[in-house]
């Protein structure tokens, strides 16, 4: 038992509750508010909301409005350098994963000097970042409860998640009826997303008490409510779930990690930014923790049986359970037909794959379970290529 | 689900882990060391390492060791003049509960004015308070990782649990090996004050999913390891679960809250200043929890049932299981013949106590998942002097 604990994020979580942004305590007197470049925050209507919101306590704001689906470090060079011309004191990710990392990696450059990659690559910043707020219109990333932003590099393909502790929000507002408009093939993902958070995390060799609380919690939620939320997105309480499922995950991100299943689907989605990560991960997924099980059965067995029972099997006794639950909610929600091929990968692809998932996110694989070298990824990624 | 979730401590857990204090950064160059007026903290050596570890740091330090078992409103506006007046810039908490909430007090007092009793009975504070470290020698309080400090007021007979976000502190130590050489009947004293937060937090009305998770695993630790930590002080196994348990019940009290059984307990050990606060816990709960469930078995049933099993009971299908456990639990921790009687309290006190509980402390009252009278209390109390 050694490990440190740090959440320093307010969280804010329940139905309605964007419009306390009108009232909570924020980090200054101008936001810069980052949202992706689709329509959606501005056709819901959310992007007025939080616009009026921060009116009613005299915040100013100014809108960046050209985030990719895989955030680019253009982009984020770009928008720090309007906040900075624009005296903003904060920023404001409303979206999805894509505009609240975008929005963390901005706060650093906002006051850090030079590129963004270099940060990503290691070197240490000068000043602190500037605040973040975070407003989650998803459930998925976790990013609300966490101090991870994932930047792509176009010029170098790498896709990296990123982490200091500046970039835990300050405040995260989580509204799950900012979610109901998201469609169900993008809720299977997102949610699924989260559940490898809490399923990784699980397994890592850096799991703590308290993350192994959170993720067996999570599971168990994602498990019930992911395919109610696919079924129907109008149903809030399975939003509400998916929501707090989510933010949780983000939890054991924080207090352990994930492992090497998002290096390899990290390598994915750099060369294929298209695919959707969480589609990417499911199409890893059973290779992946069947792989695993098979290197080392000694090293995994216990905590497959824990989360095939947090996800609700009945005599689990063997850790084979937790590959047949995690096939059966595939099912449920939708995706058992999924191919990455549908996104253009080739089984070709593999090695080249498994080598920027080491080159990028090499770290990641110091804190599996079991050891996997190139080799079993690249065998593992040409299994997912179907 | 409608729910806050915010603790910004960072805690550091783990055995030999003090030492960190050396390399942690800390929130200014010049420390006030609050510790009780006990020769403990230097006769264990714990003192002089604190100090040295901020010397290493070049953090500069004074000491203030007059805090009393039930500390005063008195020392905490006299060690908030010396801090003033050595120009420290944040207070070190260091021993049980009565160190670390009096550092909280400090810290509030050293940036504002007047008196300290004004801010508990609701003054508004005009500054934030100084920066706290707190490094706990006990497992019992949580104020490592909460936001509440108990302080008495000598002249009204008023003991006071008072929080403001402002007071959860910056920095939390927890290093079991400081606690081996806590005697056993104060050990089992603390780790029941323990067990009740996590009891009383996990019926609270304003419970949330995370404290329930909290509140199950301490309950459950605690009812494992109690016992071994008062059977063999040295079992640092039992010491750490315990240091976790009490730390994460710390978690529950800053997400869900005590409820009236601790309204009742303070009114005692401010009446009578030489009880400990977990022996008087001790003595109420089954009267307490026995009364609760008599006055409305529908609002209680399902939550004692899930902590009858969170403490190791098998085929629980009656509430009762939760008060057969307690009972086992306070035997199996030493504490089966412990009487209030022991420490003076009289039946007569009851009506007494019992309306200071309510002038007190009245709105943790509210937080019953019963509706509890001062009728309900006086009785309460009365059943638990013997």
């Amino acid at each position: 038992m050694h490990f440190d604990y740090y959440i320093p994020t307010k969280i804010i979580f329940g139905r309605g509750r964007l419009k306390e942004l009108a009232s909570q305590e924020l980090p200054g007197d101008k936001a810069l508010i980052v949202i992706t470049n689709g329509n959606s925050m501005k056709r819901l209507g959310y992007l007025n909301q939080v616009i009026g919101y921060l009116q009613e306590q005299r915040v100013e704001s100014v809108v960046f409005d050209k985030v990719l689906p895989n955030p680019t470090e253009e982009h984020v060079m770009e928008a720090a350098e309007l906040a900075k011309k624009e005296n903003c004191d904060f920023v404001i990710g409303l979206g999805g994963g894509s505009a609240i990392d975008s929005a963390k990696s901005i706060a650093l450059m906002m006051t850090n000097g030079g590129r963004y990659w270099e940060y990503v690559k290691g070197r240490g910043q000068e000043m602190p970042a500037a605040p973040i707020v975070a407003i989650p219109t998803t459930a998925g990333t976790g990013t609300e409860s966490d101090p991870w932003t994932v930047i792509t590099n176009t010029e170098t393909n790498e896709k990296i998640g990123f982490g200091i502790p500046d970039l835990f929000p300050f405040l995260s507002i989580v509204d799950p009826e900012l979610m109901v408009s998201v469609p169900a093939n993008l809720t299977a993902y997102q949610g699924m997303d989260a559940f490898f958070h809490s399923v990784e995390g699980y397994l890592a060799k850096v799991a703590q008490p308290v993350s192994d609380l959170y993720a067996l919690d999570s599971i168990s939620r994602i498990t019930k409510f992911l395919p109610e939320a696919v079924k129907d997105g109008n149903n809030l309480q399975a939003r509400e779930q998916m929501a707090w499922a989510s933010t949780q995950a983000g939890m054991v991100e924080s207090t352990s990690c994930c492992i090497s299943e998002h290096s390899m689907e990290h390598a994915l989605s750099a060369y294929y930014p298209k695919l959707p990560h969480g589609a990417g991960l499911v199409a890893l997924s059973v290779p992946y923790f069947t792989y695993m099980l098979k290197k080392d059965e000694k090293k995994v067995a216990v905590r497959y049986m824990d989360m095939a029972r947090a996800m609700g099997e009945t005599d689990v006794n063997s850790p084979l359970a937790f590959i047949q639950a995690l096939k059966k909610l595939i099912k449920n929600v939708g995706l058992e037909n999924l191919k990455l091929s549908d996104w253009g990968l080739q089984k070709e692809d593999a090695e080249k794959l498994a080598v920027n998932s080491f080159e990028a996110m090499g770290g990641l694989y110091e804190l599996d379970p079991v050891v996997l070298t190139q080799e079993d990824a690249r065998a593992i990624i040409c299994d997912a290529i179907q």
